[in-house]
């Protein structure tokens, strides 16, 4: 900032000449200019400017998870960056609302003359979930293809080039290995949550066993419910289990992570562990909306062209509805809360570790 | 308004003794105060004010449809409320993120004290769902037992009772099927509309076999996804295939109220079908958002519990989740997208029948 | 619609060669790369595309409003158009917190480099003022002078061109001029509203005045209100009174023309009346929406600046805050709330003004 | 929780029996029923729940910040109840256009039954300003007199007392003028600030004076510009003219605390700081949406009364507006951009208390 610079005209530097001349409306070119094209066009603009700044957002905390080492100030940033992905993607969601004073019949007037383009060939889309961590195999398949196959050869090699690149998910996953409390501080954490949630649950068991308020029938019931409960904690004390769940695809994050994971969601409130803390639940918004974007465009997709087919052959309400469920990345995380044990059941955390979780806020004497 | 009144306060007129003095905490009883089970309480007492009012507006349009002849002073009314409920379910569905500034693990803290209750015991929610229109029958039971069976028996009989009165859906049905536009004006609305959809099919089939452009097995391939949409058609234009649909489930509302629909959305420009059609897309509104809600509420759900059974027994995300779709009253009136056709297709209207739609705005001769 | 046309594709149509290849940044330029400087780009070109959409519909229904005779089945038309600017303000306005994820602090990384470029200078903004209506006249001034100088002589021309035709205000205008119920039915409207606010009135004077429950003091207090609410509803009952008003600058829409307003809000759940209602209506709403959206632009400079000027040179909290009100253009219409009877005092229409104000529903006899 | 207890139902938990029954409309009780008063009750008690939880958020973070030491692990507790008071503002804002859909027409089909009561009696929305921090003598007067006269004699001593107690405001003033790294560490931020401060100042004088490029008309305007940002920046590197200020009114926040907020934000990346940070960060919000929710008020109050006086006699859009920023308590916070200077001029750190500022995240050698 040390030289003055010629001065900076508003429309020149947003480049405005190329942005609000980039919509030509197919349905004039056939002579049936529809005054709802235009909107249709600027629209999906909007939305094409909005997943370049969320890929923006998304390299740059990529890029400080790529290392060995995860400098401590970035944490503070990466969770401020997810954070805006999150109010971006709350304004994607509010928009089709816009979208939506378009009737159905209103889209007929041009609607033909689009085939056969369509939302699903968005490359910054695909690039996004890529990056999230969705892979080839978990996708839903599309025309009974595999989606990158519906891109010309390029694309199709950058796609799978980015497929074959640590995603979001990945640099996670590692990073949680590598939190080092759970080892090297004489505070063996699994086996402390092992015995903690022993305790809880044979406590629950006895209380049911000596209500003498309740039918013996509704004791079996609540005894069966308890022993659901007791397999699901199971699956995470038990590294074996776990692992059997990923070979079947139930689960995705590795055991030691989940762990880790776990650990950080337990201890939180430990002023260390506050900032991962928070950049997990951050991840969790951005899952969580993305989810709910997919859901509310499968909607607006049926309200729309109700269950023919979409412009680009089949992207329907159908297969829409179903990604919001089978393209979430992060369903682990979300699945941690049925792990999680009421603070009074916690085992408190040894006096040193403790230590090591807090600020040294106090001046060091010199 | 013609008698002065003693002064009103604030306080006393919203009876905020009772409405501020509302919320006891089950922990606190428990001797374990937890800081969030008061936000679970209080979100709870809005979300169930909201459904008082809601219940308000939809019991003052049922009334006006409840008559023989509806009075065309009431659609606006009507219009006007039915947008007042989508509002509402806007700000509902926004509630949720408030309730998911609670933690799970803060959720744990209260969570055990709570059982059994459960939102699925919410009395004016089943409400809400029968006077739109959801049947008994319909519903994914839960718990492998019917929903009323929840309830102690006078609600139970309540439920019964109201499911035996006509709900909105059958009021709209009837008013749909009175629509006197349909056969009585010399205009054959249904056989002019099938002759239109006769030509536009047979030009898009001739376009699609005359272009050059495009290899065989294209061709083949689009013409074989314009058979699906030809099959489609058919099921509007015959009333025998309607009704099949209707007896195996997939359809509900009835072929006459259907064509009356298809009608008032292909020519809802005329100035007197504006506001029937305006009604018919506030309800859709009310269906998507409601379809919105419950998904939401759903996500919600899995953040908080994961997969494990809701404080009622089970009412966890795959039950929630399935009910966005299934419980969707109007989906008829979605589907009926499928069946507009574009404007310069359309039958143009006798000029003795536009004359009636039209407004007789200019002054009468004397 | 009647010929095949070659395969479309996605980012071909969107041109997103040009939209997503238009933001370079000066903080790169010099050196210097800001992360941030992304988003600050990219949000106001996602601005400026929805300023070109706000346009779009704003022409549109200019244009159906620009004729002698507006064609009735366009208010409906209307009515959605300017609906939909309501929807796309509403998102413009949750956007600011998508920029509020920039802090101050990342704010001044590239700040510098940008003056003298300043959201000021939007054109398309100031377009949509002056189609709404606004006048240089009425204009806060900016650093001391006109806004349009701030201009290149031909944008300058350009804008003082478009002040000279006809804004959506004086065609709203002259169409509530031309309201044929107000005179030509024998019914004399503000004859009989007067009469009805004259009883009104004293009746409630007379309330007062005989209310053996308060106070000598209360009482003149209370009479005391009453005559502002006299005053007030003179202004309306005497077009002299408005005139002056109109010279003072206090009221803007001429006197014919809010009587007409004022009878289409009195009476409009007549069938005939809807329509116009709700356009008034939607008027009302992006007015007041686009008040919220400066009041909220505003404080988010505010924040991001303090009282800093802005980087236009001077655009800085305080004229932000003095143009939410200021360059409101319809606070004509909010007021006509306060001209508002109760439907109990509201003097009843002639029945032969009912029946023509209905639709001509039933059928005609031949 | 370690006993079981009896069944819990849901409409008893949220004793619905209340809550429920609590909307009696007066419109009613004079025979003449209003549709939509339920409405206007039903919203006033959403209300006034969510100021109940809003003090319920206020009072615990007031309490951790009560003592002579703010527990670091409440730090992140704090920022998430503060969280939760934002994400429910955005929905009392939004809440309001569901009010919007009653009409200024319909309202008046009961206005006049509710006289003198006013949303401006809420005792609960009062309490909310003074434990923010809004003192008396700040506020504007209502009617000519002090707002706490307009309650009843207990509830006037009631306010009074909480005025006496310290405020939200104070408690951060206390919290961050205890802030240990100003002085004791060897760094005497205060001067390394004012020493960036005025290198920049000069650079930047400078490069104004050396540009051959600019008139010497722009270059006077450019320098006088300067000059006011420098007069800024004195007030804040020298404590006599911020004391200045704030006996003129034109402060309110102590010096020292003025200065450990700034530092908290011009070295946030700090992992220590980076809490206390959120912590600010959260207050500005709060303080943004409380003035954005007043503000919508008034324009709401305006479209449904006009310039009329509320029904409490003088609440109206005047009043209403002015208090959005007036009323306003933490505008120093917002004001603190003012002094943020670029990362790149930012005084670097002593190592030794970067160190401070650090975690120790690596294991002590034993």
């Amino acid at each position: 900032m040390k030289k003055d610079h010629p001065p900076v005209e508003y429309s020149d530097y947003l480049q405005l000449h190329k942005i609000l001349n980039s919509q030509d409306r197919k349905s004039e070119e056939h002579g049936a200019p529809a005054h709802d094209e235009t909107l249709f066009i600027i629209i999906h603009q909007t939305y094409e400017l909005w997943f370049k700044q969320i890929l923006h957002e998304l390299d740059s905390v990529m890029d400080m998870f790529q290392h060995d080492y995860v400098d401590e100030k970035n944490i503070g940033v990466a969770v401020s960056r997810l954070h805006r992905i999150s109010e971006i993607l709350k304004v994607l969601i509010n928009q089709i609302r816009i979208l939506e004073t378009m009737t159905s019949q209103d889209f007929l007037d041009f609607r033909n003359f689009l085939t056969p383009a369509s939302g699903f060939q968005s490359f910054q889309f695909r690039t996004l979930e890529i990056k999230l961590g969705l892979k080839l195999e978990e996708r839903i398949k599309f025309s009974q293809q595999a989606y990158h196959t519906h891109y010309i050869p390029e694309k199709q090699a950058e796609l799978l080039d980015m497929e074959s690149k640590p995603s979001l998910f990945e640099l996670l996953q590692t990073w949680l290995e590598r939190t080092p409390f759970l080892e090297r501080t004489g505070f063996n954490f699994p086996e402390a949550y092992r015995k903690a949630v022993d305790k809880m649950l044979s406590e629950e068991r006895s209380i049911i066993q000596n209500n003498p308020g309740i039918s013996d029938a509704e004791k079996a019931e609540r005894l069966k419910m308890m022993a659901a409960s007791e397999k699901h904690f199971a699956s995470i004390c038990d590294a074996s289990i776990h692992n059997q769940f990923i070979a079947e695809g139930r689960r995705r994050l590795s055991y030691t992570a989940t762990l880790a994971a776990l650990f950080i969601n337990l201890y939180r409130d430990q002023p260390i562990l506050h900032l991962p803390y928070r950049l997990l639940a951050e991840i969790l918004d951005i899952d969580e909306l993305l989810a709910s974007w997919r859901y509310s465009h499968a909607l607006m997709t049926l309200r729309m062209i109700g269950r023919k087919t979409g412009t680009g052959g089949s992207a329907g309400y159908g297969y829409l509805k179903s990604t919001a469920d089978s393209h979430r990345v992060f369903a682990d995380l979300f699945n941690l809360s049925t792990f999680l044990i009421p603070r009074s059941q916690l085992p408190e955390l040894p006096e040193k570790l403790q230590r090591q979780l807090s600020f040294f806020f106090t001046m060091e004497k010199e």
